[in-house]
């Protein structure tokens, strides 16, 4: 492709900083960068990361919360090729040293606060085996990471660097047992930016609070890689505590925020007495919660009947690829593609589910990710028949909208055939006598397992019978996956996460003899 | 790339078939198409076009006006990996020539009414020069289009294409005498879509009425290939009757629509009389022309000071790259880039120049086009030093907006200096008391030329003495560049297309020894 097209994210910047010269990119405490003062600080750590050896190719690894810095490694890393994990800053010391290990990173920029004893534990754990250079990013001094970016020179680095190369690697997906790092390309990243800024209205004006954490795509799509792309103005911020942000929401005159409902709500309730002009401000996650503060929301995303945050995506896909921006309305609970994407719910041959069929739901186009970084075997797996596959179970409706059902990793197997619990649990779950349902395996001798479904009923329910809910689903699935037994409980075990606890559920009613063992029937 | 990342305008049509089972896609006088018809015709199309040879980079040339065909047939090209070139119905018959000598079309779909006796001339022109397939559109028959179609198969063809091969092309920059075909890929035309959609408010409930021409990249940004991406709606009309477009903005509940002030105006004074609700429009150019008729446009493209469709580009960037939708309210008179752009304003040696110094804006990204079909030479040329060069004269400026300013096909030379007369105009057509002024260059046998402008006064100016226009240069450009002598005159003379007259000037105050040949001084 010829160097006139390849744009990175890179270019981004070093347009911004052309387009914006008095425009502010990022604002951190006391820290205020323009785009050309941003601009300039990732040459220079462009420059000291290619004379520490990065190139191509070659990881970086953030180890502590949200910061500034972490968009400029991003700028930096984008100038040379390099990629950069903005690790979980709540890891425990053997995970923080898997992820060293697994990720293999020349440079770790660190932080003592908060973390220092977490981090101390995994150096001391790893030994010698790591030979990262180590910096630490809240300190000045020799082995700082702002002496480090002193170091290197204020030009453009001018490099070639690759739009289709990794740069952002967020680590999820614990399927089987241990998270994997997601490879974000620039041209993902680019492309996430440009459907999100159409979704949330974000524009070169758009202020966004990022109150989120930075180890995960949801801050990023909604909205800081948008405001980023649009040269808008990035408000960083290292801890949520309501207290601080409410004066820095009217100050910054944000226009967008990342914010959970609790702090919504203590927001409100603390701009009571403070009464700050908040009028900037169009929120677009739990836009009720807001009434009577804000104006309405501006977003195609709730404003064409997607709900809160309607959607389905995962860290693979560059965040959500179906949204209710596309159809919310519909019949389906996630609502449909956006124009940079193709979704296809496939059965396991890769042959096309037809409306109204459960099947893995796929996806391709400009959203998808490069795959895991060290991961040959499975990103070969999950990228055959040319479409990435979520492990997600969902169903094309007839109106052409997108059902999330639940995972395809849990999974039971009858004879010769793969039963999905989600797609089972939401069809018993779609009785109107029934609040919730939970599926597991009991092992069989000859048939492998039988399928057994745990039922909670709606308090004001009338009496439902085990023989009823099998025939509920015997007429709307495949007969092979209707539960051959039902149990009826006051209500399902939970996990902290408030997940269903279905190692509980098998203790309990006996299941167990899942294909790919009996941990959770989670190993696919 | 991995297939998976691989998005082409043919999949959009193919996820559109998905996700809007009831969707109309196409409406077109007595002919209305949903998405799944629309998949289904060009699926056809393409099998027929494959049976008949034609294959990735094979090339298909439209000879009519506007029609759904013309979509469908770049559905089938997106299938197949062909490009398909809508001409301009009204060449002449040796224009018309020329571009199927140029274009060797395997394909060339044309049209009887209106052009029928063009096309035939054209035909007899080229004689046994040219062994095309010849495909009536507006007849039924052995050899018209919808036997052809109905040839083919309703099957997906499944053929694998690259989303950076060719798919539409338009002959524009008749620089050097002779129009050139600008090839347009799959990821051109999505990554406009999206940043179209972005600046228009377009989604999947757009229906746009396109009454712009579809040779032109005009109709196709604003906004006939966002509502496409989206899944909306597109409505094209064959010719722009004021009387039949009417009732068509009614019953279709346009959204958006591609027409000239001239029309609108007939629209609004004829919809007095016949009074239909014309309020799901939301004109996007000249709006005030709608007022009162339709509600207020709610498009980032007037909304943020973009005035009426501020901004520059050419069909060689995929339409607009600057827009009034990214800084219309700035100093410059063309906006910003958008997200998926960078611009330059370079010197002839590569090297950027300074903001407030005039130079040729070049562009990077997304948009930037393939090269024109069959021009290796002129195509190695403008994408020198890694940006396509738009051949036109701008300035970045302080604020960092940009200023188109003219052409750089038109050159003069003073010694060995090169001279762009548009960056003179603009400068003396900056003095209040000046209305319009152009500039050309007076044979010099020392110097090459020299500078001459031809001044028209404001007709409420006071007296402007031919120095004083020359002081007012040497302040504000580099002095090589203000003009030697002065002229006054009470108007210039213009083109038929409203252009300035250079032709007339030269021959008028003796203009003339331009560097490229005395043709205009245009050669280049």
């Amino acid at each position: 492709m010829h160097p006139a097209r390849r744009l990175t994210f890179g270019d981004l910047v070093r347009e911004h900083r052309r387009s914006y010269p008095e425009g502010v990119a990022l604002v951190d405490g006391e820290v205020r960068l323009t785009w050309p003062q941003f601009d300039e600080r990732t040459n220079r750590l462009a420059h000291a990361l290619t004379a520490a050896g990065v190139g191509p190719g070659d990881r970086i690894l953030w180890l502590g919360q949200n910061s500034f810095r972490i968009w400029e490694l991003l700028g930096a890393a984008a100038k040379t090729g390099a990629m950069v994990c903005p690790g979980y800053w709540r890891w425990a010391a053997p995970e923080m040293a898997f992820a060293i290990e697994d990720f293999d990173p020349r440079v770790i920029v660190w932080q003592d606060e908060e973390i220092g004893d977490t981090v101390a534990k995994a150096r001391a754990e790893l030994g010698d085996d790591h030979r990262a250079l180590w910096l630490r990013h809240d300190a000045e001094g020799p082995d700082s990471y702002e002496s480090f970016l002193a170091s290197g020179a204020p030009e453009d680095p001018a490099l070639d660097v690759d739009p289709d190369a990794a740069l952002l690697v967020i680590y999820t997906a614990a399927i089987s047992g241990r998270q994997s790092g997601s490879m974000l390309s620039h041209r993902n990243l680019l492309a996430m930016g440009a459907s999100a800024a159409w979704m949330g209205d974000i524009g070169r004006e758009t202020a966004f609070l990022g109150a989120g954490p930075m180890f995960h795509i949801g801050n990023y799509q909604f909205w800081g890689v948008p405001a980023f792309v649009h040269g808008g103005k990035n408000v960083v911020v290292r801890r949520v505590v309501a207290e601080e942000l409410l004066p820095l929401l009217a100050e910054e005159r944000c226009t967008h925020a990342y914010l959970m409902p609790p702090t919504i709500a203590q927001l409100v309730a603390l701009n009571r007495e403070a009464g700050h002009d908040l009028s900037q401000l169009r929120a677009s996650v739990a836009a009720p919660l807001w009434q009577g503060t804000v104006p309405t929301d501006t977003s195609r995303f709730t404003r064409n009947g997607g709900g809160e945050g309607r959607g389905y995506g995962q860290t693979e896909v560059t965040g959500f690829a179906v949204t209710g921006a596309h159809g919310g309305s519909g019949l389906g609970n996630a609502g449909r593609p956006g124009p940079f994407t193709a979704v296809r719910v496939l059965d396991e041959q890769g042959e096309e589910c037809a409306p109204g069929t459960a099947g893995e739901i796929c996806v391709r186009g400009d959203l998808v990710h490069l795959g895991y970084w060290n991961r040959p075997e499975t990103n070969e797996h999950r990228f055959r028949f040319g479409w990435w596959h979520t492990t997600d179970l969902g169903r094309r409706e007839a109106d052409g909208t997108i059902s999330f059902l639940g995972t395809t990793t849990r999974m039971l197997k009858s004879a010769a055939e793969n039963i999905f619990p989600a797609e089972v649990e939401n069809c018993i779950e779609a009785h109107p006598a029934v609040k919730e349902a939970a599926v597991i395996g009991v092992p069989n001798e000859r048939w492998a397992q039988d399928v057994k479904a745990v039922v909670v009923l709606q308090p004001d329910a009338g009496p439902l019978t085990a023989e009823e809910v099998v025939e509920h689903c015997r007429a709307r699935i495949a007969s092979y996956k209707k539960p051959k037994t039902v149990e009826f409980v006051d209500a399902l075990p939970r996990t902290k996460d408030f997940a269903k606890d279905y190692a509980a559920l098998d203790e309990r009613f006996g299941g167990g003899g899942y294909p790919g063992g009996d941990q959770l029937g989670a190993g696919r």
